[in-house]
């Protein structure tokens, strides 16, 4: 077998973070990676008048999207995404999701046989009423096999070599272990599961249960309250991928950095939770609070639950899914935030509650 | 079936918290419980000048323990213990572990035959290098089935009626849905388990955790570190219980209020948390920290990491445990807090990481 060439599709926060992790790996390990230049892809833009590519690739430093961080020598900063993925054998997908489609079109007939694929994109796409994990589709549209890495990951954490782990889910053990080889470090610790399915609905879905936790801070209900939702949330994400993605894997969710830790940290810090908060506190519209706390920007777990409950809806299958549909309701229908709890009674166990009136 | 008389054992600010929920459930089940008078057993003592059940019997507030709260008129303090459980059919156990032995003792001959108890008492025994749950010591010595409540449940958030959730283990489900019609409101939701020693533990473990993750606060390594913490300390936390408690179940530990949320709760906020901080951030011994920050309490967090390292040295099983065992050495023998993170390599897929040096 020959030493694999990786080509790291995606420059911003966590691009930059992450590349400079594979960046150190290959060169720890050249046996297995070329690591003379390892090609990142750049979305050109000028920062302070002068290019980005050529801020990187000059400083050293993603001035832009990871200012206090050095990447080693050998991450090469490139616009030109026909060159970045030039002879590559290993692709990092590392970009926002909305961008994924076009540069799929672009990589087209460019991508080798026997090539692999890792996503490291935030959230789910929805096509025609089905939701499709990125990986999925990577694979269906440029003929690799793709993993998926999701985790407790703040990007700047991870920079900051702030000790961190992460899960990789895959298809086949030995892309696994590949991709651990090339991720793992004494501070970023990366477990692989065969569940990519999994590993990628944690990501998007659990900014839909962070979103509640915002909720319960915003009413100021203390943290039984906003454990309360973050463990109904977690089971709620584990039997959506059970019930609707059938290779998913119960383990991933409560065992995981990508279910249960990534969880904790988007329930504690993370601006799904900050949102939600100000929802509350402030009466104002997500409409509103995304042209005022995020310049415009979605937020994502709103418009997750948004999808998810599309497809429930789609499925008559609503029901099963009581702590979502309270946070669409809250989210996008005036439902009373206050009212959450009602939502709540029994699960998981389904024991009989005393009647009473709230 | 006749109607349950209550007695509740122990005055502090859960047991005050739960008599309050307890005599206003009992007032609306006439048919199940006895409510016109619901003893609560009050270790006297002189609050402003005057004794503290007389204080509870006049105003309806236990002025040391739960100030801000008006308990139930149907609440009624008492510090003679015989008269306190004279005639009861189920017995709440809600007092500080170490008044447990002393109470067991004085209450011998004075339980009927047929009566059901229920333990809220924090952490768990330790006798001849046993671990024991306070559970079993009641049915044990009294001679009685008894059953035990553990949850996310911060004593003046459940008072305030603020959002809750908890968790009774029964080892007889009638027991369970009895405990849980007591219980069980709008705001205190109760699901009910067939584990009473996964529910115990729980409640005794997390401690543990959450001195891990004051740990991370004080090292300021972030969120990522955090929930790294809190997997691993879940995952351990399950693992002991199904090595060493044969009739735990991994359910209790990933999907109940008493597992994943309490543990949620206790490492966001609580003193195991904040005193583990002050450790790192400060240098000084929790000894010290004991002394100043808990008025000489102790921290239940450190204590049951020495129980559980001498359990488990005991049996040679250290190894399983990394995390466990770290945080007792931190704790107690002067390791190093920044070496957390080599200790928690490959948990739980054991997958090897590449070499390197930290």
């Amino acid at each position: 077998m020959g030493r694999e060439k990786i080509a790291i599709v995606g420059s911003g926060n966590w691009g930059s973070a992450i590349a400079k992790i594979a960046a150190q790996n290959a060169s720890r390990q050249p046996e297995l990676f070329e690591a003379d230049r390892i090609p990142m892809w750049v979305f050109e833009e000028e920062v302070n008048g002068r290019k980005l590519t050529e801020i990187i690739n000059e400083t050293r430093i993603n001035e832009k999207y990871l200012p206090d961080i050095k990447l080693p020598d050998n991450v090469w900063a490139t616009a030109d995404l026909e060159e970045a993925v030039k002879d590559a054998t290993i692709f990092i997908f590392v970009l926002p999701h909305q961008f994924l489609g076009k540069t799929i079109e672009q990589l087209k007939g460019r991508v080798s046989k026997g090539a692999r694929g890792i996503t490291l994109i935030k959230g789910v796409g929805v096509e025609g009423g089905e939701i499709q994990i990125f990986a999925d589709t990577i694979e269906r549209e440029l003929g690799i096999s793709c993993s998926a890495l999701s985790g407790a990951n703040i990007a700047n954490e991870v920079a900051a070599e702030k000790f961190s782990e992460t899960t990789i889910g895959y298809r086949k053990r030995e892309d696994g272990e590949m991709w651990q080889k090339l991720f793992a470090t004494d501070f970023f610790k990366v477990q692989i599961v065969e569940d990519v399915a999994g590993v990628s609905l944690c990501g998007a879905l659990k900014n839909i249960v962070a979103v509640g936790a915002g909720f319960m801070d915003g009413l100021g209900w203390g943290d039984n309250a906003k454990a309360a939702v973050m463990r109904n949330g977690l089971i709620e994400m584990k039997n959506f991928c059970l019930e609707f993605f059938e290779t998913s894997k119960a383990e991933t969710f409560f065992q995981e950095s990508a279910g249960v830790a990534d969880l904790m940290t988007s329930c504690m810090g993370g601006r799904n939770r900050k949102c939600a908060e100000a929802f509350v506190k402030t009466g104002k519209s997500f409409h509103e609070l995304e042209k005022e706390m995020l310049g415009g920007q979605k937020l994502q777990g709103i418009h997750t639950a948004e999808d998810v409950h599309n497809f429930l809806k789609a499925r008559n299958r609503q029901d099963g899914y009581p702590l979502f549909e309270a946070i669409y309701e809250c989210s996008w229908e005036g439902r009373d935030v206050k009212t959450i709890p009602k939502s709540l009674d029994a699960q998981p166990s389904k024991s009989a509650q005393p009647q009473s009136s709230l």
